[in-house]
């Protein structure tokens, strides 16, 4: 037993010692992925595969809430179709995957697999809104997408991953611009609340917007080592693809219009971002709304007698209010313990002889470690509040970590210095010039994350870069 | 408001007249789906999508139930991956798009887009699989895959389609058989009870089997036309591919064995049986499990006072049993009538001045078409009655129609009259030979559907083609 729990441990290589190591250690042990013979792509595993359908499930309730219906797009898109906006297609057609066969058969025209869906999307719109009455539409689809990557990473970069973009069509430039901030609170919401992981909601730089976007918005998030991950990105596309695609509505007035658009979306990035958020070196630690098992049960001296027994009565009476695991294998508590560690599982009750005794239990909080006796009355409630109450710790302790990784810079030499030294976002003042963006890039090495909503103030009235009067504050990192 | 009523019922073709223009009718103008310039690959629109959703939702409940996990795996093949199992790759090599660059550059090896995944579970398992501990695997992926057909029809065969493929790996050959079998009746009971489907469960000849597999069994459905629709399929592979793919545990007794194997799907053809067996001259009908809204409140003279009002409350009482859509827009009521008719909307109730006076409600049956009075008192109830019993009549009317559509032949040329005469199955008694099967093919334009399980009844003691001893039933039939 001892033996067992020690080599669980022993196999994960620290934070501390590589930080890159401990989230592929991370990623295979607690059985989230698998390599295949496809080079860049992953297989989720069941495991990991659950953390994705909670996402899904809970994204998907608000989308439909907000009015949103799903559909689905055919996965290739005609080389002819992508070229049809200008710089949607420069963005993306260095890395697409090309279909140009089809049984034996070349193709006459090759075929792109999806990176994105806005061109289908376009068309299709183009094809069936004839009229304000029609607006706004409301669409959004979860698939998976190609863009073929030379470096990949599981579930940070690979040439395959899953997502869902939302795409919308509007009258007018207010509608679409309220639709964009909406859906980037919505992403917001679901990375605080549910995730327990703190972001910082901006506007990108013209820089870093995307392929065709007239703005592009973002939620960032900072992981441990300090690194930004973009957790979810809106963009409001203006009018430019309803120009490149013809969308054009018969307003109320009786005057031709174009429509105003939108996309947003978010990937299996976030499965990435909760191992690097809350992750510790005993493994994944998951926040309670996307655990597959949320409370895993360990009789302890399960062979006496009425263990068992009372260990699947507390399983029937928590199936009521959370996904629970009895874990009645044949394997030691120990290695039990350090298995369910490694899975991330929120809640872990032990339960024995003495504690039956008692009409007690002991119940271990993944993210503290704290051992807490309860009382078997009630434990239905107190499970419910300990799990609510891990997401609210998780989220404390990460808004804790960004905050003590949050740095001011005032001049190019602090900045500089705190880009050596430290990780974490530099906060500055930016005078909006693509050319200072560049030169930060290239002293620093980082590039800006996004001009926050929500952190005002006015560091300075210049711009950290060139000393010209500065227009905006900018969080600068580096970035997953 | 006549003109617009007769405009939209003129439009459908009718089941007689022309049934493949029926059909591409219904699916255009109840806005299931939409072609786009990706040739062969159609739109699944909102209303046709949400059906799959509560498809996919039904149906996952009951994988789950029986234990099975979900998964994701690469969407590309590498060719010498799929080149491993010989029987098959024969079988789909001929129809896979293949995937020769990634950006600008031509890969080393050719990766085709899935036409199935067989193979990568194969090797994934032969990975992960060490022991009798680990079996029996019983994986499931939602996808969509790619055959390129050279002619297609919505749902019923395009380039790309959505489907689930459950793959299993067991410790021994009957655990296997049981899962096959198992899933089977996981599909006809669908079909039948969620889907008012009548199906035949039965076995695949050899001919007819998938490649690769030791045996293939079927749902089959009959439509409108007499034509079969293969509803779902199970197979079970033997050990052929463990072999191929070398996966191997070690069992109890130390012996180092081949696992046996399972794999089963259904994909959204489902919708094409759902329009082929219940749709009529108005258009869609829909079983109430997956309809997207199951109950349209219509308002009759909307702009009396208390009207709405009315109506309104009346949808806020039943969607705690139903979907519910109260439909005020300023179209006529017979124009909402004939909409919701096309799109197949179990159950209509009408409101207006007279029946709010009387305290009651004019409820429509989409399958019947009669008109009933019922109270408003309990209302709940009576929606979720009339919602059950309409699925219900559903597979009566489409047992009924079945029983007419099913033919006996006990010699060749009643085989043969009846094929050129009538729509529908033949039962009849076979050999066993591969000639007979393809000389009824040829003779007679029809293929085997299956050895049926639950129609034993010895017809003839003669093949029907042959005349040598017969082996078994079979039924035979014109396809989809």
């Amino acid at each position: 037993m001892a033996k067992n729990d020690k080599k669980m441990v022993e196999q994960i290589t620290s934070m501390d010692e590589d930080f890159a190591k401990w989230y592929t250690d991370i990623v295979k042990k607690a059985d989230l992925i698998d390599y295949s013979s496809v080079k860049g792509c992953m297989i989720i595993r069941p495991y990991g595969y659950a953390i994705w359908e909670h996402i899904q499930r809970i994204l998907d309730t608000e989308f439909k809430k907000t009015g949103h219906e799903n559909i689905y797009m055919p996965m290739f898109i005609p080389e002819s179709l992508l070229n049809k906006e200008k710089a949607h297609v420069e963005g993306f057609a260095p890395e697409v995957a090309w279909v140009t066969m089809g049984g034996s058969e070349r193709l006459t025209e090759r075929l792109c697999v999806r990176p994105t869906s806005e061109t289908l999307f376009c068309e299709h719109y183009a094809n069936i809104i004839r009229s304000y009455r029609d607006l706004p539409k409301l669409y959004n689809q979860w698939c998976s997408v190609v863009r073929w990557e030379k470096t990949t990473r599981p579930f940070l970069r690979s040439r395959e991953f899953l997502w869902q973009e939302g795409h919308t069509m509007h009258a007018t430039a207010k509608e679409a611009e309220e639709e964009t901030l909406r859906m980037l609170n919505v992403y917001a919401d679901f990375y605080e609340k549910s995730l327990g992981i703190p972001v910082v909601r901006g506007r990108k730089t013209d820089k870093e917007k995307f392929a065709g976007a007239a703005a592009t918005y973002t939620d960032e998030a900072l992981m441990h080592d300090g690194k930004a991950l973009q957790g979810g990105t809106s963009h409001n596309f203006g009018d430019g693809f309803a120009r490149a695609f013809g969308i054009q509505y018969l307003d109320s007035d009786n005057q031709l219009k174009y429509c105003h658009q939108t996309s947003w979306g978010v990937t299996t990035r976030i499965i990435g971002a909760i191992i690097m958020t809350h992750g510790d070196d005993r493994g994944l630690v998951l926040p309670s709304a996307v655990a597959p098992v949320q409370v895993v049960i360990v009789p302890v001296q399960q062979h006496k007698e009425g263990v068992l027994e009372a260990a699947n009565a507390l399983k029937d009476r928590l199936s009521s209010v959370a996904r629970v695991k009895l874990d009645d294998s044949d394997n030691s508590p120990g290695w039990k313990f350090a298995e369910h560690e490694m899975r991330g599982v929120p809640i872990r009750i032990e339960i024995g002889p003495r504690d039956i005794e008692n009409n007690s239990c002991v119940l271990v909080r993944r993210d503290s470690g704290e051992k807490q006796f309860f009382s078997l009355d009630g434990i239905e409630k107190t499970v419910e509040e300990q799990l609510e109450a891990l997401t609210l710790a998780l989220y404390e302790k990460a808004s804790a970590n960004r905050e003590a990784h949050t740095y001011t810079a005032r001049t190019l030499e602090e900045f500089k210095e705190i880009a050596e030294t430290k990780n974490g976002y530099i906060r500055s003042m930016w005078c909006g010039e693509l050319d200072c963006e560049l030169k930060l890039k290239e002293e620093a090495d980082v590039t800006s994350r996004c001009m926050p909503f929500n952190d005002t103030e006015c560091v300075s009235d210049k711009c950290v870069c060139c000393g010209k009067p500065a227009k905006t504050l900018v969080y600068w990192g580096k970035a997953y």
